[in-house]
């Protein structure tokens, strides 16, 4: 059934950018509507009886299967030429509905852009019932998305790396403990850039936000490198 | 006359932040609307068919007078208990009108919140029609302001807080040419604590964004500080 415009406010949505760290890649979660050939973000519209955050946090478990993943808001898509109404127009009838032009749906929307960041291997998405499939795209090898996605995207990595000065960014892109080699490379995917080992290490450690543990043996015991986490009374103080 | 439902999206609006510096303080805009006791950041509605910050461009230009200030998005407030609908109706009760209760702007809103930081001795603001008076006040002694206005002028200090390390934040609020003292004066009152001279003018320095200019003569020759400007090449490339 499609969500009825007594049930909701109009002309404002959300969509979310899923970031998932595999090791070397970022990736993005996207889905594919069905009989629509439509490859859109995560998103959906907000009750009349529900805070934004809360829309949010409900569509995204909703649509994508995954529970208590920590968003961010970045920013609000407004310009006035976000032409929604051709996709839903299309994604409607791969559901077998036809819109009337009138339709609630069809309407402009301004949407609210919020990122999250989870850890690649401990989720498993799974599509809702309007999608094909959900799947994880190479951050530089995205389809074709509707509307303003792709822009939507970009902004989003843009303030990613803003973040990343002050946020335990790699926080929820890492398992608890890693190695210093590991944050460098979560640091270098989402910045594009490589860094010396050694400046790369010295910088981690002057924020002051890492919590040293013992050695990651791996056999070869003289290379084992430290294993590190977030200190977290640390990290809520900045 | 009040704002048409035909011509505006609904349940989407905007608030401004607007900053200025005398020197010495922090001071807001703040709208008193006529016979009403509502006090308010100066905000609108969206029109059909212009984009999301063309329309708060016009909203700042009609309700304040002040033309071409630079606005940055910072956070989109979605609190289904934002209640807009009490102070709304006594506004237009105090311009004479009477709402019904169903009434396109007694519906809930979502705001889109833009802070902009202006030159206090450059600016003349004039109050619309709707409103008794555009005063600039103390951000420390604001009046008590309507809906979660409060809440929004909080997150935009704290977005600007946020923003003083990467952006040239101080560009707007002070002359083309100022002294390091009048620099160092407008970051301590934005992060309310107090720089050592010499640490904050290396920091400044070392960020590489100021240009230096002649001494600023003023008398006692041997004590005259030099003026500095914003590079504005060096600002667009960080």
């Amino acid at each position: 059934m499609l969500p009825l415009e007594s049930e909701h406010i109009t002309n404002i949505a959300y969509d979310t950018v899923i970031l998932g760290f595999t090791g070397k890649e970022l990736k993005i979660l996207i889905l594919e509507y069905q009989n629509s050939g439509q490859f859109a973000l995560p998103g959906g519209f907000i009750r009349r009886n529900e805070d934004l955050y809360d829309a949010v946090k409900r569509g995204v478990r909703e649509r994508t299967g995954l529970e208590k993943i920590h968003l961010e808001q970045f920013h609000t898509f407004g310009k006035k030429n976000r032409d929604s109404a051709y996709p839903f127009k299309k994604i409607a009838a791969g559901k077998g509905y036809t819109l009337t032009s009138d339709h609630w749906v069809l309407d402009r929307f301004i949407t609210v852009g919020y990122y999250a960041l989870i850890n690649y291997n401990q989720v498993q998405p799974t599509p809702d019932k309007f999608s094909d499939s959900i799947n994880w795209y190479d951050i530089n090898k995205l389809p074709t998305l509707m509307i303003d996605h792709a822009e939507i995207v970009e902004k989003a990595l843009e303030s990613i790396r803003n973040d990343l000065g002050k946020k335990p960014i790699g926080e929820n892109l890492l398992p608890e403990k890693f190695t210093m080699k590991e944050l460098q490379k979560v640091y270098e995917t989402i910045l594009n850039k490589e860094f010396r080992r050694t400046t790369f290490q010295r910088k981690m450690l002057s924020m002051d936000i890492l919590k040293r543990h013992e050695k990651l043996y791996t056999g070869a015991a003289n290379k084992a490198p430290y294993l590190y986490s977030f200190d977290k009374e640390k990290v809520e103080k900045t």
